[in-house]
């Protein structure tokens, strides 16, 4: 019997692509394009920029993202000569692609690639709101009607990449913008006690474990998703709701006070998870909660979150980074060793510790600026 | 970002439907139904006759396990009423409906169940040998063409399912099992010193993580099923070749000798897997090792094959059943502490340990009988 079989490869440190498969991951290319051209375009890390090369990645994703144009469905992983080896049933992909390809749009000023973005993100929108027969996901009777919190995130974070800077985007996402919101929130149960991963389409809880569970760095990377489209709306009521139930109670409920680190599956009943990584340390929930914690403080001076950063980075730094070969190891084990050695795989691409690392050195530079 | 979601449910201690999302999963039931029956036929396990009611069991997977009928594609997970949640693009839940059918024919001697079984069998063959497209996998250009050792395993057990006790059977898949132990055999590597799960079409190894992907337990399990094989055909020479190759290699290459037990995944170039599960010791393996030495001593009388038996049993039962409430635990951490305290859940059902503890104690009685 086998139970899961995670099949992808580890990746030299340092490198995005995974070597010794030949093949790339298409998804996370779509977040490595954006992290790539994001970071090149602020300048914020030189060091990056020898092995990036944004334009011809964007043209790859362009060429060899779609599995079967002009359908826009997108491989979730590609060989390095761009034939598609797996293809998700979900929008995430696509988003991915459409976050590249906005972020190449800032840079290059390039319409195309504007273009691209907005004719993909009005198709992710069509699958979520309107008819998903088109993701592939055969309807069957007794599957649960479910919202998954990602899918609202995912939009939400999209929401903001095609309207930053860009007056326009902003007016034709807005509505988008405020459904995603109400989305996320309806997340929030059991009398904003806490925020659960699936929620029924009415927005009550779901039995069984899949309604009880719970992703304590998801609400996290939910909540600063949430936050800074509150400080778009400048609304300062949800900025106070959004960092208490979905940053400051998350943490708490996730954070291991034994050995430290932030558990990556809980059970809001304190049933054990079904996840048999449940109790790891992942690299990105840690991320995210940097993010969050110090976006909050930004915003509010409150030193109970600049604590909070303090208290997770202090962890991260101690833990995940390799201090001999450079990146981060992704994955540690209960007590906070490194369980897994590999720098990229499967799930470890190269997007949530330069996103990480960037927002953090610009939200630390306007607090010095400021001070 | 989810890296995944392992859904379904915990169930209490001894029983063995996911009582609280009120879903049963379809291909566990197919080897509940198939271990129920079977306990049920050879009279070992009367506390379990109270709850286990294989007819019913039966009828209600010929009434609901298939999707579509008359389409042969059997759900993986059932609501409790009959309706499919989930179906898998893979043979195994059909598989497992086929030997709960055939099972429940040998112990009813209804031909319907009998006819049920042979007619999926054929089925599966079909899918196999002839064409795959019913199993709903799209054809991706950059997928690797690989053969997966737990295709032709699980066939090369049905055939010893189907034909025991029963000539005609065992005439019309003789040609099918010579094939299928000709498929597992393939998987033996890098002159004869490792078993990899995954080969090319014509049994080289192939690039990259996936190519070098061991599962010790599945070896092993794979192993007896040869072993049995290898009986019916009266050849010593098949016999002793996969005791060493199958049962003794993967044992060594993947027990733990700094904490006992057998790893989930390894490596075949000792780099580190990509599935985040890798170090974990779940009771599946344990189970299959047991079976495999207690046989491969029956068969030998090498006192080698009957320490490696007591090796691992001494591990199993001190670790992973649970002495207060009954059942085994189905995971532990690389220590061997118990790492998810449910005793059924997505992937363990009721099937490797009824299973193991029926073939166990029928060889070991056979040994003293013997003796």
């Amino acid at each position: 019997m086998i139970q899961s079989t995670g099949a992808s490869s580890p990746v030299s440190p340092g490198r995005a692509r995974c070597m010794m498969t030949s093949n790339m991951c298409g998804c996370r290319e779509g977040r490595y394009g954006c992290t790539a051209v994001s970071t090149e375009r602020c300048s914020v890390s030189t060091g990056l920029r020898s092995w990036m090369q944004p334009k011809q990645e964007g043209e790859f994703l362009i060429r060899h993202a779609r599995v079967a144009p002009p359908a826009k469905k997108c491989a979730f992983v590609l060989t390095r000569d761009g034939r598609p080896v797996k293809v998700q049933r979900t929008i995430f992909s696509e988003c991915f692609y459409t976050m590249a390809m906005d972020e190449l749009w800032k840079a290059t000023g390039d319409p195309r690639y504007q273009r691209e973005a907005v004719e993909m993100m009005d198709q992710i929108i069509y699958w979520v709101r309107v008819n998903p027969t088109g993701l592939g996901q055969p309807q069957l009777s007794g599957a649960p009607k479910v919202d998954s919190m990602a899918v609202p995130m995912m939009l939400l974070n999209l929401v903001d990449q095609l309207g930053q800077d860009d007056n326009k985007m902003s007016r034709k996402y807005a509505e988008l913008g405020e459904w995603c919101s109400q989305q996320i929130l309806k997340h929030l149960q059991r009398d904003g006690q806490l925020v659960l991963e699936n929620v029924s389409k009415d927005g009550t809880e779901i039995p069984g474990c899949l309604g009880r569970q719970q992703n304590p760095g998801h609400a996290l990377e939910a909540g600063w998703f949430l936050l800074r489209y509150a400080i778009r709306q400048r609304n300062p009521e949800l900025k106070t709701h959004i960092i208490e139930k979905f940053m400051v109670q998350p943490f708490h409920s996730g954070w291991d006070n034994e050995n430290g680190g932030i558990f990556y599956f809980q059970d809001a009943d304190k049933f054990c998870p079904t996840q048999l990584e449940w109790d790891m340390k992942l690299w990105w929930p840690h991320s995210e909660a940097m993010i969050a914690f110090l976006m909050g403080y930004s915003e509010t001076k409150d030193p109970n979150l600049l604590n909070l950063f303090c208290q997770v980075a202090e962890y991260t730094f101690e833990r995940f980074p390799d201090m001999k070969h450079g990146e981060w190891y992704g994955y540690l084990n209960r007590e906070g060793k490194v369980a897994l050695s590999f720098k990229g795989g499967p799930f470890k691409g190269c997007f949530h510790v330069p996103r990480c690392l960037y927002m953090c050195e610009e939200l630390l530079k306007a607090l010095l600026v400021a001070s």
